[in-house]
């Protein structure tokens, strides 16, 4: 059974066929976020620090950190994206204790990142063209570490499914040249705005289940991009999620802190089998009561998670 | 290509692996509603006819009518159902111009509801239990219509799939054998409420897989029981609609005045590019719109109707 492990100072986040989805937390992402880059210039690490708090508290299972800035003092991604990466990682690694999924397209920034992280993080990512295979699958192999796979290549983003399950195919394999196991490659096949291309949701479906049944693969997705364009996203975000979740994909990168989503992720789990008794489901609808009752979703999170366990998100910070 | 057809007077609605999900609504049914069953023991028909309305308004595409009272003044649903069932179906097509679905576990309810409904209605149902084999097929047969056939037999309902999967190819069979084509059987797989049993939405999807693809049946459910007993049913139906639809599940018996799973089948329709250009999305996504706005849903879909091409669910009374 396929089982991609990830792993934070002290804890760990298994994705797999028999696995409740997991859910990586997308927020901590300045791209397309003009505000937070201009922070992260300024260096206000504030905005970093609540995205990382908040999207634990409403069940980000592991988080994606990407340090994608352009500044306006430096427009040079491979001199500024790496020192971002370690400091935001380092940061965000002292405040939480979910697993990181270190995302960048810089090859310097992945390293740094590597480096900075304890664990066993996820990197995001590598794709089929030959200069990225080149660069990245080494570092996944020094690092001993899982990798997102994404299904373009040299040629771009195939429009037809099987051309990007070839890519997929492909990555794997020559991610085996190196000695990767396919365990540790979790496929993205490309989600497409079903607004833009209508068979968008039935290639992602039939992708998950060729990919799981032939390479043997876990998967992830952007989600969102589904609903791209459309009034009303959440709707189909939240249909999209079970019906990608009934196909076997096992984990997505977006945005936790949206409770229609997290409802409809948690809904598919118990309906997977993967939510035994149903105790994550009624702990949730607690959460959902207090949402309706007025309060936010990440204090109704929050809140939650304090009166359980006590195995909140927070670690003690340092020193 | 499977294709149940169904008819009323004036419209007709096909259910098949390459049409929107069908809707049947299931509130006309005095079954748990007191107030009801003593409302039409009084000649009161009044919630029948709002049912009628507001469900077709709501994005019904069939009706089912189901006469299952108790009186105070008579106990024998023999006696009772057959003219009931018949005054409520002249009632229900009076006023609306989808096709019905005639409910009752009592055969001369169903064939009095036979001999009212024009069209092609779909009856509901039959069992794989020896004696309602023999009661309701040739009924079947004689109207040349559809049937719904429930996977249970004399030996009760299994909890083991296989088992359910076997009933509902004898009932495929036992009709060939009358001269009933597989295409008029809508197999209802039977969903069991996943608090009690932990498998039950896993099997329902595998289930639905194997009927469509070994027997090439279209299927149906009481979609609501998968989340029976537990708190935010809504959210685990909301869920359950688009996992079955992705398995190919092609219709349900439930409730289309609830916005929640009704925003969720028509993102699933739109997933499963049953929406071409996702017309029925945008449509349906002014409707929800005007539910944040603090319309009813009834009233929302009924403007939205009116406001689109006119053909609105309600037919103009005869005479």
């Amino acid at each position: 059974m396929t089982r991609t492990v990830l792993e934070s100072a002290s804890k760990t986040v298994t994705i797999g066929f028999d696995e409740p989805f997991c859910v990586i937390g997308e927020r901590i992402n300045p791209t397309g976020r003009k505000k937070l880059a201009a922070e992260l210039e300024a260096g206000d690490f504030s905005t970093v620090e609540r995205d990382a708090l908040e999207q634990v508290a409403c069940g980000a299972m592991v988080l994606d950190v990407n340090a994608g800035v352009v500044y306006n003092s430096n427009p040079n991604p491979n001199e500024t994206e790496p020192p971002l990466m370690r400091k935001m990682i380092e940061l965000v690694q002292d405040l939480v204790d979910v697993p990181l999924c270190i995302d960048s397209s810089v090859p310097g920034a992945l390293e740094a990142g590597l480096a900075a992280t304890t664990g066993r993080p996820l990197v995001n990512s590598v794709t089929g063209e030959e200069e990225r295979l080149e660069a990245i699958l080494p570092l996944i192999k020094k690092y001993d570490v899982p990798v997102v796979a994404i299904s373009n290549d040299d040629t771009g983003i195939s429009e037809d499914p099987e051309v990007r399950f070839a890519v997929a195919k492909k990555i794997v394999e020559r991610a085996a040249d190196f000695g990767i196991p396919a365990h540790d490659i979790v496929v993205d096949p490309l989600v497409m705005p079903v607004g833009a291309m209508a068979t968008a949701g039935q290639q992602v479906f039939a992708l998950v289940r060729k990919l799981r049944d032939e390479l043997g693969v876990n998967t992830t997705c952007g989600a969102s991009n589904i609903s791209f364009g459309l009034p009303h996203r959440h709707g189909i975000n939240a249909a999209f999620l079970p019906m990608a979740i009934g196909a076997g994909m096992t984990s997505a990168i977006m945005n936790p802190v949206r409770p229609v989503e997290m409802e409809a992720v948690r809904a598919a789990n118990f309906l997977m089998n993967h939510d035994p008794n149903g105790g994550e489901w009624i702990r949730f609808s607690r959460v959902l009561d207090a949402v309706e009752g007025g309060e936010s979703f990440p204090d109704a999170s929050r809140a939650s998670a304090e009166a359980g366990s006590g195995r909140g998100g927070r670690r003690r910070r340092r020193g």
